[in-house]
């Protein structure tokens, strides 16, 4: 099968790679949809992302979606080939402690998608395991498929922001998680979510999607002031940082209210300076976010009921055939790119 | 002022009582608007509840909305002459352990509203504390204003059940309670809100307002196999009784997923016949409501930022002058009544 | 191999059966030690408990410690022959959403010893997952290695209980289940811990532990009246019922405070008549608890620690030879009888 | 009455001050002893913590007992002349969102003993509102009472820790807070609480006390390397910071296991650096401890019980005639000091 492969920084090349075998309880899946996600662009540029370092060639890719072709064992409840499917891209051992308290996203063990030495779905088929196979209704397509990855996220995210029905919060950042973020704030009742973002498209989309956009360089004031003016004086329930960076993670703590939640999804420095008075002075809780675990299913949920509309964040697409110019545009694009969604050819 | 004052089962009568004098704190308010509640009408036919019992005269009514005539003392932030404001109807002490930990519902000193011996507001004038007064915004009228009153017993209970985003839920009773909690899971989130009515005309407003409604005494099947087959089969994520009644308690511990909740608003016998054995065997946590602490400002945020509508609830509405008219109507009353309201002439 | 087979009610046979092969994952556990609980004791009298029938010859037995004989596949940590550890008796299916969550106890695959139809430990080996054997340290002897089964459910109890170090609980009923709970309750900072029990001798050992046990049918005063003057008039911060009977509940639901738990382990009739109006005046929680999930580590760190000596619990004990004589001494011996130990020779 | 007051940096003196007079609700306390806490000494050689400033000559002290002189209005409760009372320090306005929901510690308006522009108690009398009197039993003297202060800074700690009855922790620093805390957590069942301090001292206290206990600057290897070999590579439940400073929170972070949360106690520098690459990829949960609320009757019942122990903290006595000397110890001693208290003569 053709796969696309990064040898180094910049270097993408085609290959041709084996197809996969699926073992016992695995089923084959071609895939169909990919998103490319930031992760995938800074391993494109940089060659690793903190510990992550790419030491031998590696398959980029882990937003997902496509059909089964083939169940190896015996069929497993609705997983049997021709079932259109999303696919979770992180497979854990089950068995440590982590994997049974239901946090398996803490796995020490756990195989992910194109986090190296594993390989992700740029790519035409994949062997992977039935249980984290998550089939897809009628009504849900496979760009929607590939974005319950991202959504996860959000899912896990605001889990432990916890933000009342009738509740506000503050999202930093606009980008793909941001904007996921905040459309599962909405869709859970929050009647306003503040979103920090300096690009003015990205402001303008948020607005458009629900949002309340702030820019935290603009001239006109302080975006504390507004959130205080609009939450009496109180601050936000919780905040949720998906920026990246430190100024957004002060930003974040400040604006959040007594006894409020802060979580952090986005990460820049490693050792960032935090204004932990803040922390103390308002017990706030802060939580950290790594992928998700038991998100999946939620997230289905979210997009089949139609309470969560992914689509609107696709703003480009691009034929599996054109997966290298989809990573050039995608790392090099403007800000007017939101999500870059690589297609398969259909059959 | 006038008052309507129930002197026993039946026996309404219209009385002059002297105008209240606000206290240190309090405010003096004119009513403007009270809903009739359930427990109005128990009392104007039995005299009354378990162990509450009408033994001296008793203005009823405890959900209401008014005008803020005079305050006593200094002025308190947003409580001033003119402002219209939804009233909280239970004064806690504020001292007690339940009371310090947030629970202040749970009160053994609380002055509630039309409980006995305390008098209601079925009246023109009542004086009450500035911090249990809610300024209401421009676009929330005085009946919404009132139905804050139900709508905090919603939101009570839809924080016990704790229904994430995209999750399901049964709410048995599609009276006024179940109604506005339904509303309240909607908003929240939940994807699909079973409800279980023996009344159509009830049924038909579950359903015009986002609901599921289900037929407990259908002939067509059991509305546990219709929940089983559109929860794939595990069950709601959490259930709420709202109907008072042992076999709707049954269905909901029956319809609730392993592991899930349920939460029981109603209480028809003060001790019928529980499955436990569902409780056990799928760990269900079960959780009694009384009343509602801490809601009053999410209940009224839901109601502004227009994530619940409850002006649909309304079915009566009676000047006050009318009032005993009105009693009457709602307590022998067809099924086709939801929410009445006693209105007071606008000067 | 020699195992002890139930072949219907009362009627237990000795029986040679082969020796079990551990697939990958698994190892070959000699027995050392196993518990009579009272469940097997309600198989031999009356083949069956509820919906779980003997309907085939059924290997009793499932509170146990054994020795690694062999493990199949790669050595697994800690798991080596001649280690000695102690068995977690219920095998799930690690993929369901219940095992997702945590919640592996709910997994409706589940196969657990002595639960028909899968055999339980009377017998001399065992092929048991790798993941479900805990190494015990040299000072935790086999005998406490099997009690870490009773103790489990103490903790998943204790857990849901939710006691804060210097609170009060009440525990009904003083068989092993409520001991080792009220083990559990002192070992987590409980302050006072009342244990109600009709039984002289199971008073007195629960006195001795560290109990303040209370006769249910004392002529003196009612046990209500002795918590409320020892807990200021409150009642207890939660209540764990171990009786398995509809008294005994009621009795926890009224002596607990406003606010406060009650956690169900015991079960009597399956649908019993339960003082809901407590429930909800109270605003309980009410908790079932079936087996445990993530308890074992707890429950051996306990153990090793000191904090919980679940020796003094072991009344009898009898050599596996004469392991039908234990079983009709259990059965029908007098109430001086805590915990009854199988001992299998040493080698 | 006499009173010690301090008029800027190192300058205390003794000032005759009026009799305070009890409002409605509150008692006239004579006080019995106090502590002298870390805030009082930094006031005393600085004239400021944070933003809070001693503009006029202030009365420092917080952590007291006393007894009741006088109460005006009804008698309540327990609170009448000749009781003996353990004082709240912090009177919150009982109103405010934070209040009504329990975390009045985080109340705007809380008037706090010895927090500018609030007197405290170093001096003979105080009148308090009775609600935040807590009499105390005969079998705990006013040294215990006055330290049931600190003792519930551990209580609202340990609360936010959540270890679990044989789980483990660290927490770092040895002075009162830490001790306190570390006592905190053995009484609720914690199997092994690692203690980080410089001070060997305070080692040697930390390790009489049941605490394991580890030098941050030992040159015998990382006290990581310590915490991962005794938890089984796993970090800690919890770590809870009480040191104060940047490398301390750094180290509770990296030893805590992944799900684990840390608490912070402890405030050096306001915007320390924080590696929150270890928050995201174990996803932490940090929570800041400001005060307290709603600890005072479980630090008293844990005192009562015998469960915690506070008196071997107290290192210094010093009768309050000489309380200008016992701060200037305090301020200058050595490291040979933990606890100082201020006893007043005895009638």
């Amino acid at each position: 099968m053709k796969a696309l492969v990064l040898h180094g920084p910049l270097d993408l090349r085609w290959e041709e790679r084996p197809l996969p075998e699926p073992q016992m309880g695995e089923a084959l899946v071609r895939i169909t949809a990919v998103g490319i996600c930031g992760s995938d662009l800074h391993y494109y540029r940089h060659g690793r992302i903190g510990r992550f370092v790419v030491e031998k060639p590696l398959i980029l890719g882990h937003e997902c979606a496509g059909e089964v072709v083939e169940v190896a064992g015996p069929a497993a409840g609705n997983i049997k080939p021709g079932r259109r499917v999303a696919l979770e891209p992180g497979i854990p051992c089950w068995s440590c402690p982590e994997c049974r308290t239901g946090q398996y996203n803490l796995c020490r063990s756990v195989r992910f998608f194109a986090t190296p030495p594993i390989d992700g779905v740029f790519c035409e088929y994949v062997a992977h395991p039935v249980n984290l196979l998550y089939p897809l209704p009628d009504q849900v397509g496979e760009e929607e498929g590939a974005l319950l990855e991202p959504l996860s996220v959000a899912v896990q995210a605001c889990r432990k922001a916890a933000v009342p029905p009738g509740g506000s919060a503050l999202v930093s950042g606009a980008g793909p998680i941001g904007l996921v973020t905040m459309l599962v704030l909405i869709a859970s009742g929050a009647s306003r979510v503040f979103v920090t973002e300096p690009y003015s498209f990205r402001r303008r989309l948020a607005a458009k999607l629900g949002g309340y956009p702030l820019d935290p360089f603009s001239t006109e004031g302080d975006i504390l002031d507004v959130i205080n003016d609009l939450t009496k004086g109180r601050g936000v329930d919780a905040a949720i940082e998906c920026a990246g960076n430190a100024a957004a993670l002060a930003a974040c703590l400040r604006a959040t209210k007594p006894g409020g939640r802060v979580v952090v999804v986005g990460l820049g420095e490693s050792i960032p300076q935090v204004p932990m008075q803040e922390v103390i002075d308002k017990e706030l809780g802060v939580f950290g976010v790594f992928r998700y675990a038991n998100t999946y299913e939620q997230a289905l949920e979210l997009v089949c009921s139609g309470r969560v509309d992914v689509k609107p964040l696709v703003t480009h697409r691009f034929p599996f055939a054109d997966a290298i110019a989809a990573m050039q545009q995608a790392a090099t694009g403007g800000e007017e790119r939101m999500k870059t969604l690589i297609l398969m050819p259909k059959y």
